[in-house]
């Protein structure tokens, strides 16, 4: 009798790799900028600072992010930035909208196991067009029974979902590499929680304090260790 | 018996206004281009044709409409504008993610009378974050029993929704003031729809012909009319 309803994996640097395509993006910003001049410390910080703050306005995802490093261009260049260059930028967004999906080391293998037991869901945050085409694109739909994208990984986003699929918290396992929005809230609610750290870390994400210890709470050095946790977590609820 | 299991409404000018504000937001940008010798005619033209390439990579709402917007100017100065008016096209989208909501008149009433007799849904496209945000700001959400929030009104995504809550098509009534995206693909389905125009289009959503006569088709000039349209399928379908 399993005594777990619902696994739930968040995708990007999870499944996989998005923050990698990020930093090629800044990468390429700076490099813009460094023809005005600018050192690449400053064009991150502003850059950086002008994304948490648009957090509210324009959210997560490439959108918001483009729109981000033209007003950091803006600023770190006293509004001189050339048109062209902005069209640069614009064009380093869209390149984004668009690339290769590159699935972890191991994810499909841990998918197609856990999906013989377990109901699976794919909860990830950020604007619906996005995530769902990173969805399509990556080919691993298949496995989920339910896909969830929702504008922010809240304690209130998590609640809905369980309430809403009549699954108790102490039934629900989140599986993710960000202790803020994968961790934390889930912790919150009652729920099990693995933690699979990802090479880099988006600063935002990792402003957080880890929990102190709770026995729902486990950490993995990789993805296909968690079988073996799953196996761990029925035990220990049964 | 009521033989309607399902009654949906679209949000986005069929609710509260939406295409106004673009309107104002369109109006700003000529102006903007105007120190530049752009004529209207021409910034409208161009940014409309990158409008509509950019949905496949930027979708629908405020974003990508910015990001088009950023475009355009670029294009239509030849590189010339400068980062200042850049930096007020940026907010000019972010002044959107947070203006007033403005009910179309008539809408409170319809939805309270009814949400007495039946379930209903609201069925928006664009990305998660505008339309929730619009949502909780319009004061409507308790009218309805759920919200599907999707990237675009294909009749795939409707036979989904339809599928996901186990509702026949021919008990669901779809409500909209945009052929394209709330009236062929429901009618296409097997579904009923109502078609409310509202005072402008966008030419995107525009650009569709009308189904031609059919039963499950229905055309009201002001929402105040829904309920006796309501009514009026519930008898045929009886």
């Amino acid at each position: 009798m399993p005594t777990i309803d619902l696994i739930a994996l968040d995708a990007d640097d999870t499944l996989w790799h998005t923050e990698y395509y990020y930093r090629q993006a800044q990468n390429h910003f700076v490099t813009l900028l460094a023809a005005y001049h600018v050192p690449e410390q400053t064009a991150l910080d502003v850059l950086h600072r002008i994304e948490i703050s648009n957090l509210t306005s324009f959210g997560y995802g490439i959108r918001g992010f483009t729109l981000s490093m033209i007003e950091a261009a803006v600023e770190v260049t006293g509004g001189q930035v050339r048109g062209s260059d902005i069209q640069s930028i614009v064009d380093i967004g869209r390149g984004m909208t668009t690339h290769e999906i590159r699935l972890l080391p191991g994810v499909e293998e841990t998918l197609e196991s856990l999906s013989k037991g377990h109901r699976l869901m794919l909860i990830t945050k950020g604007d619906a067009l996005d995530q769902q085409s990173k969805v399509d694109r990556s080919g691993m739909s298949g496995y989920f029974r339910w896909i969830e994208i929702i504008p922010d990984k809240t304690p209130q986003a998590y609640a809905d979902i369980l309430k809403r699929h009549d699954i108790p918290a102490d039934r629900f396992v989140m599986v993710g590499n960000s202790p803020r929005s994968d961790i934390v809230p889930v912790l919150d609610l009652g729920g099990w929680a693995v933690h699979v750290p990802y090479e880099m870390t988006w600063a935002h994400e990792a402003a957080v304090e880890l929990p102190e210890y709770s026995r729902r709470y486990f950490e993995i050095s990789h993805i296909d260790q968690l079988c073996d946790v799953i196996r761990n977590i029925e035990q220990i609820s049964l």
